[in-house]
């Protein structure tokens, strides 16, 4: 896309400030929120606050990772996130079920998180929210394209829960940055959704429901904070271990969070497996089906793994660290 | 320091590209590192790479939480990260111990990890290095203000390694920024190192050493990913959870990491515990105080779990969250 000469040799980030925010990521710490001055806003730039109070530092870093989340989704998704990484995702025909699947999968952390959908809110959906609410305890925001006149009636009796309407969910920025003391790194953003190739290493094939099951964890994954591990059924998250030091902590948080609900799922990894124990911890768990990169010095030992086991592996090709 | 206005409404950040990176965070992402234009260079823009291979986009990003984190520290301190947050952190007079302490805190996530030291690197440094790389595997980079003439001749057996040195390793931006779709959210950095105040909250009371033990922990979880949980004996971690969804799971992390190390050792977690579950699964590693910014809704009931657990717990009515 760039050529041979990769980034520009200036880039310029010129913000104007749209509000202060009543303080940074932690009290102590003064912050603001700026929209890239001289466009037209888009993005987190151009979110609504329909309902709640102002958007807080912490806030605005949740409904990035919860806009780039929904983005990859075609079917209704609702995308809950917890420190920036998801901890529930479900797609489904109907957006309220979406929604009651993917707080199901880990109640505990979604609890003071963040959801977003990529279809309008309608009012079966509100009550989904509320009735959450209600079980698992509050949220403090919650994004869409846009929320129905009965939605917005419901919600409003959550006076502090903030309704957010982006309605371009797919506006992009040119380039991500981020900063290191002294200067930023920048790269291009990553567009890959779906694996150009899937190949199967394995003696077990996967099934084709298992394949669909494995395209939606991946997607999932890409998502996700790195190390990142996402246990899935059908199209909905059963655990996710994401932002961990080691894949195997990721891949023991996932199964610990699906519990039974490992029996028979399929895992995802954003990245390759550094060594077998991964497939020990899936394969205890219940785990069925991986799909992952490839490209560790320990493949075959790992593919002999799980032809040992009877457990299908998928190779990308393609990795999706996201820190 | 800025006035009731808070940041200023406009803000700017121009970067002069240093030099392409071979990828960006993955293989099919184009990235870049830029110094900050019109400024002498400082802080990463001011590294030296003294040895290995060009520095890649997750260098960067993990060198940034490396010289975060051995900013913090007077004493003579090394500090292991892995996917942006510390896997192992000591301190002790003899900067080779402090390397060794660190290491053993979590071999596993050190693997592959990037190093950094407060102080230059001297030969039994660069020997501790090498012991370590023989034991538990390969490094990718060591930060540090400078190397010794032994050191470099010693750690050169190690090609790949990169030696990256930042002679000022306390200079510092004006602002932290992070980029969402459309802008991005400044706020001031996270300078309170110290707690000015902290309140025994329990009937227990840490004796002088626990209190020390208590401040370094406090430190390290400074710079440790949200949700952050430390576990430390002394001064040197023995086991961390960093970048978690819950603050219990963080704990359960970090406490399997200390195994019996945890006998007798401290806890220190970046914000308040919204549950007591976290003093049960301390006190079942062997947690015997903690520290914590209190603030709860739940304090008191995190309070008295402490007392009929005979934990002694400081709080320090600071947060500090890291995203």
């Amino acid at each position: 896309m760039l050529g041979e000469e990769g980034l520009p040799s200036v880039m310029t980030v010129r913000g104007q400030k749209v509000h202060d925010v009543r303080y940074g990521e932690n009290p102590h710490q003064a912050g603001a929120f700026y929209r890239i001055a001289g466009t037209t806003p888009y993005g987190l730039g151009a979110a609504e606050v329909l309902q709640g109070k102002e958007l807080s530092f912490n806030n605005y870093l949740d409904l990035e990772t919860v806009l780039a989340g929904v983005r990859e989704f075609t079917a209704p998704t609702a995308y809950i996130v917890k420190h920036t990484s998801p901890c529930g995702v479900a797609s489904h025909a109907v957006l309220a079920q979406a929604y009651s699947d993917a707080l199901e999968c880990d109640p505990l952390s979604a609890f003071g998180g963040i959801v977003g959908f990529n279809r309008e809110v309608d009012s079966d959906t509100a009550q989904a929210l509320l009735d959450g609410m209600d079980k698992y305890g509050f949220l403090e925001c919650v994004l869409a394209p846009s929320f129905s006149t009965e939605a917005r009636e419901k919600l409003a009796v959550k006076k502090n829960l903030r309704l957010v309407a982006v309605s371009d969910l797919c506006a992009l920025d040119t380039y991500d940055y981020k900063r290191v003391t002294g200067g930023f790194i920048a790269q291009q953003l990553d567009l890959l959704t779906d694996p150009e190739e899937l190949t199967v290493v394995t003696k077990a094939q996967p099934t084709p429901h298992q394949l669909e099951e494995l395209k939606f964890a991946w997607r999932v994954c890409k998502t996700t904070k790195s190390n990142a591990i996402v246990y899935a059924k059908g199209t909905m998250t059963v655990g996710i271990g994401g932002g961990l030091y080691s894949r195997v902590d990721a891949n023991m948080i996932a199964a610990r969070k699906a519990g039974d609900r490992a029996q028979g799922a399929v895992l995802a990894s954003d990245a390759f497996f550094p060594q077998p124990d991964n497939i020990d911890v899936a394969h205890a768990a219940g785990v069925v089906a991986v799909i992952q990169p490839g490209g560790s010095i320990k493949d075959q030992e790992v593919i002999e793994k799980c032809d040992a086991l009877g457990i299908a592996m998928v190779v990308t090709g393609v990795r999706h660290f996201k820190h």
